[in-house]
Order: C-alpha cells, then sequence, then structure tokens
C-alpha cells in the first residue's frame, strides 16, 4: 500500500471561509473526506496536515520522508513565493512532490508568478481548483 | 456532447525522437491513441493539431471559438515564454484553456520560469508528463 | 497614383467578434470597407493584407518594398512588443511605416507599454481606434 | 458646439526656433493659426495654452475640467516620462485626452520610450509632426 | 462596543530592551497600559498579542475574523517586507487593518521600503513612534 | 503656542470634485474648516496652503523654516514619487515633517509603492483618509 | 560525403537588396553559389534553405535531424534574440550547429547583444561577413 | 564682450542657511559677488538666476538662447536627476553648458549618482565647493 | 566563564541524513558532541538549539541577548537569504554573531548568494563543512 | 606582406594544462606552431603575445597600432566581461580585431554572455576551439 | 611647498594619438609642459605619472600616501567604470583625490555613466578638455 | 609536508597603515610572522605572496598550480568583486581555495556583497579579522 500525503500552508484552513467567490465554498474538511471518497477503493493510504506555520510544515515533511511516504501534495500557500526554508525540506526529503495551487498564480499579482519551492517538485497544479488535488495524487500513484 | 482540442506547439511533434532521456519515447500519435483510449466511453470529442507554426496555432484557436469548442489543452513549447500574439489569441477565444507542460519549466532554465501564456488560461500543469494532457481533459470535463 | 498597405498582424482578424466591449462590433472587412469609401476620391490605391504568422507579415512588407510602396500602416497585435524580426522587415523596407494599435497599449499590461517595432516605423498611433488606420493613412498620402 | 483644448508643455515655445532639422521651421503661432484654419468651418472652439512649468498645466487642465471642456490635446514634452503630478491631473479631469508627440519618441533614447502620462490618455500620436495635433483633434470630434 | 486588536510581530517584545536610543524605552507592556488608559472611557475592546512566529500571527488574525472584529492595527515586524502568507491572512480576513512601524522605514535601509502586507491593509503610519498605534485605533473607531 | 503647517501639493485642489467615490465629497476647504474646529481649543496656530507647483512648495517649505514652524503636515501628491528638489527642501527646512496620504499608495499602481520624498520626513500616514491629516497634526503636538 | 545545411531566418532573402552599405551587395544567390564554388572538391554535401517563418525553420531542422545532417551554419535573424522554439529545436536536434551573423551584433542596439539560440549551438561566428558562412562550414568539416 | 550666466535651481536660495556643516555659511548673494570680483576685469558679463521652479529655469535658458549668451554655468538641484524638461532645453538651447554640484553626488544617495541633465551639457563640476562655478566659467571663456 | 551558543536554522536537524553526498554522514548529535570535545579543557560553556521553526529562533536569540552570551554561532539555512525579522533579532541582540553555512553558498543557486541576515553579524564563514562552527566558536572565544 | 598579431589574455597560458577535458591537450605554443604552419605560404607575418595582465595587453595594442598592423585577433580571456579599459584600448588602436573564444561562451555562466570588448572588435568568434583563431586570421587576410 | 600628482590611467599614454577629432592633438607629454608652466610661479611641486597597469596606479597611490601628497588628480580612464580596487586604494589614501575626465562621460555610452572611483574622490571633473585637470590642481591649492 | 599558500590583493599592502580603526595596526608583516609562528610545530610550509597586479596574482597562482600546492588562503581585496580573470585562474588551479576578508564585506557597499571568486573557491571566510587567515588554513591542512 502506498502513503500519499497531502499539505495545506498557511490560510488554507481558512478555505470556504475566505473569499467565497474566488475559492469556493468547499473546506478543507470537505476536501479531505472528497478525496477519501474518491480514491477509497485504490491500494493507498492518504495522510492530510495543514499548518499556518512553515517550521510545522517542514517538521511535517521530514516525518514523511522518515516514515518512508510514496509521493506528497503539496499547497505552500504564500510561502510558495518565499520559503527557501520549504524549498530545501522538500529538496532534502527525496519524497517526489507536486505543487498545488487552487486559482490560477500567473493570473494574479507578479509577486505570485514565481515559485522558490516548485524547483523541488516533480511538477506544478494550478487553477483547477480542489480538482489539482485529486490529480496531483492520481499522478503520485501512477508514477511508479 | 462536449467538444476538446489538444493543441501542441513548437518541436512537440519530435516527441519520443528527441532527447528519450527527459521526455520518454512516447511519440504524439502514441499520446493521442492513449487519450482516445483513456477517454472512449465519455461524452466527449478529442481533436488534436500540432504545428510548430506560431500562426497556425493562432488559427487554429480561432477556428475551435467559431465551433464552440468546450476546451482546450495546450503546450506551447517554446512559444509559451515569448508569445504574447498566443496570449492574446487564448484571451480572446472565450475557449477554457489549460496549459500544459510535460517537464517542470520551474526546474530548468530561468528563461523558462516564466510564462506569457499562463494568464490568459484557467490553470497550468506541468512536470507530470503526459499524464497532465490526462488531467487537463479531466478537469475541463469535470468543470461545467 | 500612391500606393499604401494596411497590414493588420496576429489576431487582428477577429475584430468585431473577440470582445466586442472592447474593440466594437466592426469586422475588418468592414474596416477595408470603410477606409476605400473614405478614400474613394482619393488619389491612392489601398492594398490589405492580414496575417496570424509573423512570417508572412515579413515576406509582404519585401513585396510591398519591391513593388515600390509609398506607406503602410501596420498594427502588429501582439508581435509589437516581441518581433526583433519584424522590426528588421520594416527597418530594411525603406517604405514609411506607421504604427497603429486600435486600444492603448499604455493603459495595458505593463508588458504593452514597450513597442519593439515602433522604433523602425515613423511613427505610433494607439487609442485611437479604427481612426488610427485612416489618420495613418492621411498621414502617408500628406507626408510628401 | 465642442470645445477642444491645445496644450504643450515645456519647450514646445520655441517650436520652429529649436533644431528646425528635426522639428521644422513652423512655430506654436504657426501651428494654432493652421489649426484654427483647418477646423474653420467644424462647429468646435478651439482653446491654445502653453507653458514650461508643469503647475500651470496642472493648473489649466483643472480650469478645463470645470468649464467642461470636450477634448484635449496635450503635447508634455519632457514632463511625459516624469511626471506623476501631470498624470494624476488628467485622470482626475474626466476630459477625454490624446497624447501628441511631434517626433517618434520611440526611436530616440531609451528613457523617452516609457510615458507616465499615456495611461491617463484615451490614446496617443507620436512621430507625425505637427499633423498630429490635428489627428488628435479630428479623433476627439468623431469621437462622439 | 466596537472590538479592536492591537498585533505586534517578530521582535517587538523586545521594545524598550532593544536599542532604546531608536525606539525608546517604553516596553510593549507599557505601550498595552497606556492605550488602555487612552481608550478607557470609549466604547471599546481592546485585544493585545505579540508573537515571533509568523503562523502565530496568522491564526490570530483568522481568530479575530471567526470572533468578528471591527478593526486591528498590526506592526509586522521584519514580516512586513517579506511575507506573502501574512498578506493573505489579512486579505482574507475581512477585518481594516492599519499597519502601524515606530520607525520610518523610508528613512532605513533600502529593503525596508517595500512593504508587501500594506497592499492588503486599509493604511499605514509609519514613524510616529507609538502614537502611531493610537492614531490606528483612533481610526479604526471613527471609520464607521 | 506652536505654528503647524499643512501643505497640499498638485491636485489636491480639487479634492471633492475629482473621483468622490474614491476621495469623498469633502474639499480643501472643508478640510481646512474641519482641521481648524478640531483644533480650535488648543495651544497651535495652523496655516494651509496648497499649490499645483513643485517651485511653490519648495518657497513655501523655506518661508516656514524661515518663520520656525514647528512641525509640517505634508500630502506632495504626485510629486512624492518623482521630486527630488522636493525631498531637499524638506531635509534642508529642519522642520519636522509627516507625509499624508489620503489613499493607500501601497494599494494602487507599482509606481506609487515608492516615496523620494519620505526619507526626508519623520512619518508617513497613508490610506486614512483626511483623518490622517489630523493625526499628523495631533502627532507633531504631542512630540515634543 | 558529409551533409552540411545553411539556414537563413527572416530577411535573409533580402541580403544584397535591403542597406547594401551596410550588409554590401553579395545576394543570397551569390552566397549559395560561392560557397558551392569553394567547397567544391570537397567531400561535402550543401544543403540551402532560407525561410521568414520561425516554424519552417524548426521544421527544416526536424528534417535535418531525421536525415542524419552532420551540420548546420544557422543565421537566425532577428529570431537569434526572441525565439525559445527555435534554442529547443536545435537543442533536440542533435546536428552540431554554428550560429553566424553577418554583422557584430555586439556593437548594434543593446537588444541584439543576448542571443537566445547560441546556448543551443557549438559556437557562434558574428561580424565577419558572408566570410562567416564557410568559415562555419569549414569547422563543421574539420570538426571530426 | 562675452555673456556668460549662472543659473541655480530648487534649494540653492537656502545656500548658507541650510545644512552649513556640508555647504559652508556663504550666501548665493555672497557667491555672486565673489564671481563677479573674481572676474572684474575680464572681458565677460555675468548674469545671475535662481528659482525654485523648473519652468522658470526652462524660461530662462530660452531666454539665454535669444539673447545668444556664450556659455552657462547651471546648477539644477535635485532637478539633475529628474527633469527631462530642463535636459530638452538646455539640448535646444545651443548655449555651452557646464553642470555645476557644490557637493559631490557619487558620494551621496544612489539616486545622486545618475544625471538626467548632464547629457546635454559641455561637462560636469562636482564635489568642488563654490570653486566649481568659478572654474566653470573659466572654462566657457577659455573656451573659444 | 564565557558562553556561547551554537544555533542551526531549517533542515539542519536532517544533516547526515539529508544527501549524505553533499553534507556528509555527521549528524547535528554528533556535531554537538565533536564541539563539546574540542573545546572541553576550556573556559566556555556551550548551548545548541536547532529549530525548523524562524519565530523559535528569534525566541532563543532573544533569550541569548537576556542571559548575556558572549557570542553565537548562527547557521539560519534557508532563512538565510529571506528572513528579516531573524536579521532584527540578531541586530537587537547585541551578542556577537557569526553566521556558518556548511557548503558554500557561492557556489550554488543564484538566490543564496546573498544574505539578508549577514549584515547583522560580525562575519560568515560558509563552504568549510562542519569545521566552520569551530572556527567561529574559537574566533569567538579569542575575540575578546 | 601583412602583420597579424595573435594576443591572449588570462590564463591563456594554462591552454593544455587547464581543464583538458574542455580546452583539449594543445598548448598556446602548438597553437603557435600550428598557425605559422598552416599559413606558412602565405603573405602574413604573425606575431605572437600572451599576458595576464591587462596592462600588458594594453601596453602592446598600443604598439600594434604604432607599429601599423593589419590586424588584430585577440582572445581576452575573462576580461572580455569587465574590461572597459581594453575596450578602450581597441577602440583606439584603429587595428581592425577579431575577438575569439575557445569555448562557447553563451552556453556558459550568465555573466560570460556579455562582452564588454566585443563592441569594439570587427567581430567575434566563440565555441570554435582553436579553429577560431585561424578562421579570424584568415578573415583578416581576406578581409582587403 | 604643497605637491601634487597628475595620474593619468589606461590609454592616456596614447593621448593626441587616439581619435584626434574626440580629444585634439596634444599630447600626454604637452599636458605636463602646460601644466607645469601654468603653475610655475606657484608654491607647488606638480608629479606626474601614467600607466595602463591597475597594479602600478594602486602602487603609485600608496607611495603619494606615504610621501605625504597634499593631492592628487587622477583619470583612471576605464578603470573608472569597473574597479574597486582603484576605489579602495584612493579611499585609503587619504589623499584628496579629484576625478578628471577629458570628454563628457555622461554623453557616451551607458556603462560610462556610472563611477566607481569617485565615490572614493573629493570632486569630479568632467568634459572640459585637458583644462579639467588645471582646475583640479588649482581646486586642491586653493582648498586649505 | 603539506605547502599552503597565503596570498593577498590589492592594497592589502597597506595593512596597519590603512584605516587603523577599521583594519587594526597589525602590517602584513606582523600577520606573516604571527602565522608562521601559529603554525611552526605543524607539518606545513607557508608561502606569502601580495601584490596590487591582478596579473601577478594570476601567475602567482598558476604557479602554486605547477608547484602542486595542498591549498590557498586568498584575500582578493577589490579584485572580489569584479575579477573574472581571477576567478578563471583558481577555477583552472585545482588548487583547494578558501576566500578570506578582513571585514564583513555584507554589512559595507552593496557592491562588496557580491563575490566574483567565492564560486572558484572551496568556501569563503569574512568579519573575522586576521584570524581568517588561520582558520582558512586551519581548514586546509585538516580537510584531508
Amino acid at each position: 500500500m502506498k502513503k500519499i500525503a497531502i499539505l495545506n500552508g498557511p490560510n488554507l484552513d481558512r478555505l470556504g471561509k475566505r473569499e467565497p467567490e474566488i475559492y469556493g465554498r468547499t473546506t478543507l474538511a470537505d476536501l479531505e473526506r472528497d478525496l477519501r471518497a474518491a480514491f477509497a477503493g485504490r491500494d493507498v493510504e492518504l495522510e492530510f496536515f495543514q499548518s499556518n506555520h512553515e517550521g510545522e510544515l517542514i517538521d511535517r515533511i521530514a516525518s514523511l520522508a522518515d516514515r518512508k511516504f510514496d509521493g506528497l501534495a503539496i499547497n505552500p500557500g504564500g510561502l510558495t513565493h518565499t520559503s527557501v526554508a520549504l524549498r530545501d525540506a522538500l529538496a532534502g526529503a527525496h519524497v517526489p512532490a507536486v505543487e498545488v495551487h487552487i486559482s490560477n498564480v500567473h493570473a494574479r499579482e507578479e509577486f505570485r508568478h514565481k515559485s522558490l519551492t516548485a524547483g523541488a517538485c516533480v511538477g506544478v497544479i494550478a487553477g483547477l481548483g480542489l480538482y489539482g488535488y485529486r490529480a496531483a495524487i492520481e499522478f503520485l500513484l501512477t508514477r511508479g
């Protein structure tokens, strides 16, 4: 059985509460339930984690590495554009990661066009809403 | 029945021939066949088009708009980073588009980190290999 | 009798179809008819050409040079900001050119504020809608 | 009857005196006389103003707004590239303005390629010599 | 009764201890006491919070949003210039915020001239010392 | 009795006339009257001055220095971002100055994010509307 | 027998017609004849191709790769500075390429100082006039 | 007899009053008296002018051109770094000008290292205190 | 007896586990033991601390300042390049600090070439492996 | 008889010793011998000079100018990217120069993509190995 | 008696030989003779030195410092824009220096607009031809 | 017995003479004596070299390579920030080098924050005063 983690960074605990006209009304709990349902019959164990703390995300990535996870879907929120420490954590973990953004960062402010963390990931999905998490997991499962 | 187009830009006709250690051995013809197979039972019509000519891609996008396509997965290749004309074509077509890159452009040369066309798309998928096309189509179908 | 060409670049074939709230409902065919009418009694022959292909625009500019045209009104569309090749074609043709933009590019995205082609033209008209083409022709006729 | 103002900024009082090989021998007085002649039979009142003072230009733009002018052709001279205050005056006046440059600023020094004021205008005409003023007025009259 | 929070970010717990020649000898406890005294007879409840942790600040902002606070005076310290996550928290909270800096950041190092968080605030006060907090609260109370 | 000046730069004479949806309907005369009322019983003399001319603002700052004013609240308008001369005037006057902006400049165009004049002021208040002037005066009075 | 291609990009069909004072009076046909003569007795087959279309150049490079050419001398004209797609074509072809410029691009406008395509070539020759093509072929022959 | 003008821009009326530790205690009146004394027996007429208004400096430069002055020593103060209009005035006047700065601008803030006006002058003297004016006049006299 | 702290930032808890080919197989525990052994007979007390949390590092630096430590060797990991808050903590602590990097950051990615924190330290050691910590402590001991 | 000099700058004395996998095993002495052999029967005198000293290279260029050399092939090594003094020497010598680089500088570090000296040369050859010197001499001989 | 040195950097030995249309026909020897004549009756000893070697200029500046020179006029030629080492030599020598440029560097290429060495000098004279050296010496003598 | 060289670049011969308040009163001769003393009983031969000439430093590095030195401590002074040639010498020598700076370059002018030479070294020590040389040698000895 494969182990895949879904990590969400700063402010994603506000999903469904914050700016629903942009992000929709689905909460993080809804997302977890939907993803568990979607991969119910599959040979995979999903672990969910959200934190507004860069340090806790780094701690958790280290823990995933130690527990030999097979993959990681991460939405680093605002840390995407500013955190070298998170990039280093991803680069050092040797767990294949897919960066997920709910909105299309390329159509927003200039400072969101550049990702520091993406260079340490296998790939990036942006703008596909919550479907992005699902595609990331699917990719990580089919990848080998 | 929905209509989805898959557009590939410059050099993607070389898929499977060019640098197989990076891009794998699947050709564009293989990709077409695989995608047709994957969406066989679904209520969707797939149209494939590849060109090394910016102008032909723009012509085709206009044609998709006229024919009221429901969605568009586009890998603009090197034009991603240089073509305002292609961006304008996508912006003017009012056909929801997902930009697809086979490799993780964020882990390559600096000049590939910025996309001119992504701002006119709904979202972007990069680094997920050929699976990216599939996820793009899936998203376009589930989207509405 | 003077010979003046009106060249339109990528996506201008979509005029009147694309974003009418910005560009109005006049099509390129309407524009041609209106301009022919406006200069009907004048000692001038007008030639119209549109292409989404950079190469075809360059080919045509070379042809205008060979046929000793007296002037050229060109709307290079998105190529304005990216094409050194088009700039070189204009610079080498020795046919006085006026760059025309329907919308005011200076009030749009940052990357539209700079024109690569304008440096090889006699002048630029932006934001005056379709009237810009007319003023360009008028200028080219009165110029000498 | 429509009211259109023609504003000229720093150094344009030197027209016809300064560098005639570039700007020709027509003076600002000649320009005024020519434009009055050209629009003689038209339902329009023209007001001319020149100043080397940024503040006086701003004062005058405010006055035009108060007197409900229908349009404004402005050549801000060197202020084009440096004056946020003039831009703000234009933006706040709600009088449609056309920015006019006698020479093609895009073919001159790098610092002339960018206009701060153009973003607050309806459009820009550059490089068409004194004809640019005429086209600007014509556009403002035909515009509605 | 209105509810206003005063948030202080990294290193502001050192107020009155760190570089007193720049920041004075007033401690954060003194500030709290002074502000409570100043707004004693007013219809307002003040909540104070300081943390050196970006994540705790984001957590608190979310909490303020949930508890429907009427306003927020925030001194993000060094995070001002580096934290997109904090900006996102402020933008998503829909609690009007005033950014406060004790010193005049514009007269210090270049990297302090730009604020990432200010764009998600109603306004900014810098260089007015501890009075800045007081003015921010006053503004938030009088604002509506 | 202390002497405090309130200086307003280019376009602020249009307050209440220009874009009321942004700046409100209060005019500069209203502002003067309100501030005089607010500080009526206080030991302070207020002097008001507005000009669209950079030179007149500099002249006035020199005059305030000669007349030994105790403080200065200045809204330099568009000159904020472009005038080294105004900065030099403020730096040379040795009258403590607070820069005031009615709107939050950090949430507007990129070129408004940087202030040349702020480095020569004691502090900056932005986005607090007309209340900003009041807080500036209050600060200047309480400061020493 | 070795196979070497000589590719010329946009506007090089105008050689000898365009700005003879810079580029001389030799036409592309002359160049072809001269090069054929120069390498007449050598064990090499020369193929010539010119196009103003980026797409046709990319198509041709792919064709050269398929036909196992031993080398390629390419003058990409204005595409040198703007085309990632052409760079990708060269990088993917595995045919050793030498970039040739007739004039010394380093002594011309700033935007010509940087080459996007050169990074995918073996080397670059600039400013040696038509001799540059000859040296490129000679190098490709002697190289192995 | 030659005619040389000495122009001083914004804030130079404060000379000897403003920051004497930097600029010394000599006033502008002292400077005029000293320079008149120094060139007393020489075949030259000196004209002095100071203004805090960019527009008045431009007006005066035009006047000097009309009155066929032989030279011009100008200290544009803060306008040095920001005024294209002043540069244009100097370029159009055809009166040889020497730019003078009392302090060494290259050893001050970054934004003072670049001069917009110097490119339209014959030369620049910076950091030599009031002696710089004298050397400028001497140079203009010996020059032709 | 002197008190020296050794602080390690994000991801340094992974030392010896993460990329051993780059960082070697020594763990943080090994480092602590080796340093304690190396300074065993010396008049110094060593305190070790590691955290992936910026806030905890700032908290600890404040604590070191309160406890009057004599020196501080800090490896801020990825925070080196992004944290103004950590820089402020170091600047405000008045404990002399040496920044240590195990690898040579100048030979890695561009974004690692610049250190925000180094400006608040006494010095920097990079690329000397774990020996860097030892040299830092030696320096701090010999320094005063 | 024509006189051509071959100048080599810093570190080229290490040719064949330094990184043979990149630069091959041919030494500078070999190069001299090969070039003398290649041009043995030709009407040309070759002069070789290598120095690690910028000043000696400038001295030598001046000497070549005095001795009326007909051409100059120069590989400035690392000075290519940093020496304005060498550029000035080349520009002032009026001896036509060809800049030669053994490796393709455009495919190496970013700071090697720009040449300060090339703007003062007739042309540039890069990446053709030692053959580049030969082609440079050939060009200088055939040039007239 | 005061001691003043006149240092000339790279390529200034070519004065009068190199580009006489720009620099005139006066040689460095002429300059020395003229300056000795001009200051003949004055209480000053002049020492002249020219070198194309950065190192020799630095050696000489150190020697001037040891011999307690009273001033230094230096034309660093191309090193002006590139040599931090020369700047450091000037900064460390504590001999007041005036930087002299014969031509107006501000009216030449962009890379000549910025001086690295000027920040370590008392002042700069540019564009006044050989008179600049004379004014520099005069200033250094009158200065104290 | 190991061989380690200590190289000092421009202006370091002035150590102890230049700005003693920054660099202290120890001369280069003192440094040599101290280092020889410190490593007296160790199995190492130290070679000292200082030059203000970039070329001599490059010559010496080549000589060290030929004589198979085991390590190199180099303080390139101002060349650190400007010399690609020195970087190339270090990269080509295959002698492990440690870059040493006496002062903390990161706390000085912006242009000293970036090192061109560090990328070709094993590591960097800055700000540790003369102790930095000692630590560099110690590291080079213990390294293998």
